[in-house]
């Protein structure tokens, strides 16, 4: 049992380790690419290693672009971490009452695009232990310009990849919408996605299916990029989408876990807030 | 007894709705008076009302005014709540485990300044009652740009009121500065000012106290204003005050009391958010 945990302790932080880098490839791509269409100046990802105040208890690496042509601000975030809950924080987390140390490695991305016709999208799987280990994760998109055609084509890939992987594509698209609600606005944060956690049954499938949603994301992302990228906006569009950031903005601030579990693990504020958007606007 | 808490409702009410006005007309004169010195259009206040679902439990009027010569943004609110404290929320409030019944007024204040020279205001007063009843408040100060002789020109008037009062300037400021931590970051939002809270011993002199603090709120903010209004700045200095209020979103939707009181009693968005930044950077 022990020496099997720790396999799959390498395994996934392997993955996620190999995805972050893949994530970051493929962007960085796009960028160049469209940055040479445009005769643009062309913006790189710069990479940045932060560990925890006792380096024993883990760290991370994040990439960040900023001022690119296709990303208004992008961030690829890997981290393993481990170490004991907060007397106050361990009740919100399964299996950490009988035993207060967690291990915990993930990838999560957020992209804020330039274009505020090409929606924002995130990303983050990952795989935690405590006295119980699960999987989770999920992607969704935040557009701030109505397209009907768009959403269809973001649900359609994630429930292939739900299908392929004989997971209720019904249930997790539930989950999202319920995760990104904006409570106090009685609004969602943007179209939904996927989002599902506590994976814990068959551990061999529930890796396959959460190596297949890093991979969609790629894809998803790139098709909502080609899309849309050569479309051009107003200033009253681009004034939009800072609101929609600024709704962005208080969800994370307000409800995120994924921000809660960084401040109370003390994560690395800005490995945690890569998530916020480059600038936001308040009406 | 009874008689005498609706008599203290009743005149705390008052006090807070004339405050209001006077600050509103306070500000809107140095627009005035800035925006013809400097042949520019005027901006003025607009004012709004809202009601709570059930409007027998109250609402409020704010006022805001927007790009203007003086201020981004500056809200001026005032509401008078009443209902009962949901099951989760009621243990964070004192008196509210014996009688989950609440009302509230104040009167609270957030300015945004134009000019990144001038910090970010910010006031507040309430009188609550549950089981208990107490008078709460406080202002603070957020700037920029360091500027020494400013801070000790806002402490020295705020010890005043403070001693005028036989209060304790030094617990307060105390008690501000542990309030205004912005936890993950090490940092205070801005330079500190008063706090206080539970001052329920002495309502006549507490009454007094808290009309005087919000005299000297006005006082201290015109200095500030009128002291730097006519002071040029850099492109950098103004993505600089971006930055900042990047920190003040941060504390006021991860830790602020009132955001979370208005969230959690069904206070009206647009009158909670009004203490938000018009626009806000992260680096």
């Amino acid at each position: 049992m022990k020496i099997s945990q720790e396999i799959e302790k390498k395994l996934t932080g392997q993955w996620f380790a190999f995805l972050q880098e893949k994530i970051v490839e493929e962007f960085q791509n796009l960028e160049i690419e469209f940055s040479k269409k445009k005769k643009n100046k062309i913006s790189y990802f710069k990479k940045k290693f932060w560990e925890k105040k006792d380096p024993k208890d883990g760290g991370g690496q994040y990439y960040i672009l900023r001022n690119g042509q296709i990303f208004d601000k992008v961030g690829v975030n890997h981290s393993t971490v481990e170490g004991m809950f907060q007397q106050n924080y361990k009740s919100n987390i399964p299996g950490a009452k009988k035993n207060q140390t967690y291990w915990a490695s993930g990838v999560s991305v957020v992209a804020h695009m330039k274009n505020p016709k090409i929606p924002a999208v995130h990303f983050n799987t990952r795989f935690v232990v405590t006295s119980k280990k699960w999987f989770g994760g999920g992607m969704d998109v935040t557009p701030s310009l109505k397209d009907l055609n768009e959403k269809k084509l973001v649900h359609k890939n994630l429930k292939l990849v739900c299908n392929n992987n004989k997971k209720s594509y019904k249930n997790y698209k539930k989950w999202c919408d319920n995760y990104f609600l904006i409570k106090h606005r009685g609004e969602t944060r943007g179209i939904g996605g996927i989002f599902f956690d506590y994976l814990n049954k068959d551990w061999e499938k529930n890796f396959k299916f959460v190596r297949d949603v890093g991979i969609s994301f790629i894809d998803i992302t790139k098709m909502l990029i080609q899309k849309k990228r050569f479309l051009k906006w107003t200033k009253k569009q681009k004034q939009n989408q800072l609101v929609k950031r600024g709704k962005y903005v208080e969800f994370n601030l307000l409800y995120d876990r994924g921000t809660k579990f960084g401040l109370n693990t003390g994560g690395n504020i800005d490995a945690i807030f890569m998530s916020l958007p480059p600038d936001a606007k308040w009406k």
